[in-house]
């Protein structure tokens, strides 16, 4: 194991990571901006080091740097957290080059999964079920009549060029074939000066659906159940839950099956998230994160799965301890992404916190790396907490949300507090009937927030 | 269902169970003296009435002021908490008498069990083991040596008169007994003027090991697993735990089913909970709390069940939804009792709390009516707030409660924070190998705490 994890990120995933590692018995280097210097991940960690200056490509992004805090600690592995530096090949392969762990998978699978090209070939390889459309671009009208036909109406008939939505026509019948055909070729033509087109399956109202796997890099692999994520805005999760209203527990073994056989055919290390468009019982595959997802307590709520934990352990060399029959699902869990913003019109708010009070009780798990009195920088994205309720059954977790929400106080800020008031109070939240874009239009309705 | 509860109680009890309430969609009453309008649960319930000054004989003991809050503002229920009127025949047949359900069982069942010998004697009767001993004063030594053997030794000598430790032996064996009789005996003459002399079992060792019991007042019972509540000082709990490290799952299934048949047999009706000592893989009675415990959390940790929910869902008339086979435990969890005391020599500390800060991720619950810049009044008893951790395994679970003692923040009084530092550490509570004086002994042993 481990002797000392130094911890490449801030916010409440650095602090998150360093639960993990004091519960491991592990000590830990926070590296900071002179921004953070007074994150309470920096407060707790056994030593710390101040990298650069606020922004994030003079700090948080500075290989050098960070490998500097390496040595001068004396840190045997990297935790990268999400976002910054934690799908970065290159790191993995320079710290590996210095015989320092990255706690993550090989480098050469953080590259596979970061291409999105290479992405969707190896997961359909690997028997993970991508989007059906033409393997290329097609000339003949005969030919985009079978493939449709094959596919399954509805289809999406998009310029080979195109990019913006222009040259996309959408035929959901055989009828509607001809006609948006030679629309999309017209208007690809004219676009593009090609008039060449590709066909692929319509998603008209899809969910986000993903797999959370772990492999220990020799070829063990499980599932972790999904988290549906489909309340996104401008393509930000915005709510996160486990299990997935959409799902019953065949769908899940099966989905989750493949994924995990995948993995272990490709003998992944460490955890991932493989993300899908869920509709009509089918899945597409979308990319997969070779990371830990901001969104994984859910799954650690619902299964007791500590997953940065596992993380560290596997990364250290063990093996999987977790078996699939381990894995079982109890109850239900959301997660709210607190943000530092106007829960209107979302524009950053960042300041100091003049008062703080989480809720507390039964089955309610605070992660937030701010206190009373500090003052949220300017310099990173608006995420300052994530309230994440559990409860035996969905409606259970949904009332206790409820009570949370109504408990938890933060002054000096605004906060997106007040958007999941509204969103727990709605019918088709408690319905658990959504798709992607519903978020999107219930912000555009008008409705009142806060 | 309940359209509105009164909750007749303060502090951390008064917040949990009113989030109880919320999460059932019932609306709230709090009462509270003078002393108490700040606190978080006023703040929070649907309504509050101020029942009188800071003393609890005036305020929280003051049977006809409840029933006035009861009447003014429509609640058509009371949940008593523990403490003040909750184990109090008269106040729930009080409110019986105006319609207002009592959130407990029956007069008669608090009123039996209330009653010392009469508990003990409805606990044999109903198959629950109780100490073994002779059936009253034993007054020829023949007849005490038999009644000795039959128990097996060591047993208690105790003076049929006695009090305060004077007239009582240990006999460790049949060669002690004569000994011991005589000069139990004289030592009681001289001391009572009565020479008759009780014999019981003598447990050198003994955990406190409690079996949480739920009831629907219809004949169905449940046991919902044992907690382990053996550190304790001057007879006040500090630390509990469930599963106990003492037990295992088929003393758990054996004894949970002797107190579950019982509370069946007499139609129990409510939570309770069925004190033991334990020893020697025997289960002793001592006592029936015809209630909810401080410690009810470490049970609803362990098995996802939410006892004060549950609670009154049984007190509105509703039959047990959970059968013995749904009650599944799960990892381990321990529970802190945090206390407004100096940590070495336990004397209260009231006051403000200048800055407060809980600990949160996963598997951390805290449950704390306290909150930044709240003044801790001296009326009333010292614990402020309770730190329940859960993980997987006993291990886990006490590296993450180590972690949590780090980061949970009082400051502006004192705390027994630091008792808990220290226990944690300890190599004795890491093993579990601790039973009822133990505490007692390490606080005597000059360690420093803090």
């Amino acid at each position: 194991m481990f002797n000392k994890i130094l911890i490449a990120n801030r916010g409440e995933i650095a602090l998150r990571v360093l639960r993990a590692c004091k519960e491991l018995g592990i000590e830990t280097v926070a590296v900071h901006s002179t921004a953070d210097a007074d994150a309470m991940h920096v407060r707790l960690a056994t030593e710390s080091v101040c990298i650069g200056p606020p922004a994030a490509r003079d700090s948080y992004l500075k290989i050098p740097e960070i490998l500097a805090a390496c040595e001068i600690t004396g840190a045997d592995a990297v935790h990268p957290g999400y976002g910054f530096l934690s799908e970065n090949a290159r790191f993995a392969e320079i710290l590996n080059a210095h015989n320092i762990a990255f706690i993550g998978p090989s480098a050469e699978h953080i590259r596979v999964m970061g291409d999105k090209i290479e992405a969707k070939n190896t997961a359909r390889r690997l028997g993970i079920p991508v989007v059906p459309g033409s393997d290329g671009a097609v000339t003949n009208d005969e030919d985009a009549h079978r493939i449709a036909a094959d596919i399954g109406y509805p289809v999406l008939v998009k310029a080979a060029a195109g990019g913006g939505g222009r040259g996309m026509r959408v035929a959901r019948s055989e009828e509607e074939m001809s006609g948006a055909l030679s629309a999309a070729r017209n208007e690809a033509k004219n676009a593009f000066g090609d008039d060449s087109v590709y066909i692929e399956k319509y998603l008209g109202k899809p969910r986000h659906i993903e797999i959370q796997i772990l492999g220990d890099g020799k070829g063990n692999a499980i599932h972790i159940g999904e988290r549906d994520c489909s309340l996104q805005r401008r393509h930000q999760k915005v709510w996160e839950e486990a299990n997935s209203p959409a799902l019953n527990q065949e769908q899940r073994d099966r989905i989750g099956k493949v994924c995990a056989d995948a993995m272990a055919a490709m003998k992944y290390s460490g955890v991932g998230t493989i993300e899908f468009l869920y509709e009509d019982g089918n899945f597409y595959f979308i990319e997969m994160n070779t990371r830990l997802q901001v969104e994984h307590p859910v799954t650690e709520m619902i299964t007791g799965i500590d997953l940065v934990n596992e993380q560290i352990k596997v990364a250290s060399g063990a093996e999987l301890t977790i078996r699939q029959s381990d894995v079982t699902f109890n109850g239900h869990a959301i997660e709210c992404r607190i943000n530092a913003e106007n829960p209107q019109t979302f524009a950053p708010s960042p300041g100091r916190i003049t008062y703080y009070h989480p809720p507390g009780g039964l089955g309610v798990r605070v992660d937030s790396g701010v206190y009373q009195g500090y003052s949220i920088p300017p310099h990173y994205d608006s995420l300052i907490g994530k309230l994440i309720v559990h409860g035996r059954t969905r409606v259970e977790c949904l009332m206790r949300l409820r009570r949370c929400l109504d408990e938890f106080v933060v002054d000096g800020i605004q906060t997106t507090i007040p958007l999941f008031r509204a969103l727990v109070d709605n019918q088709d939240i408690a319905n658990g009937v959504y798709d992607i874009h519903w978020l999107e239009k219930f912000l555009a309705s008008g409705q009142e927030i806060g």
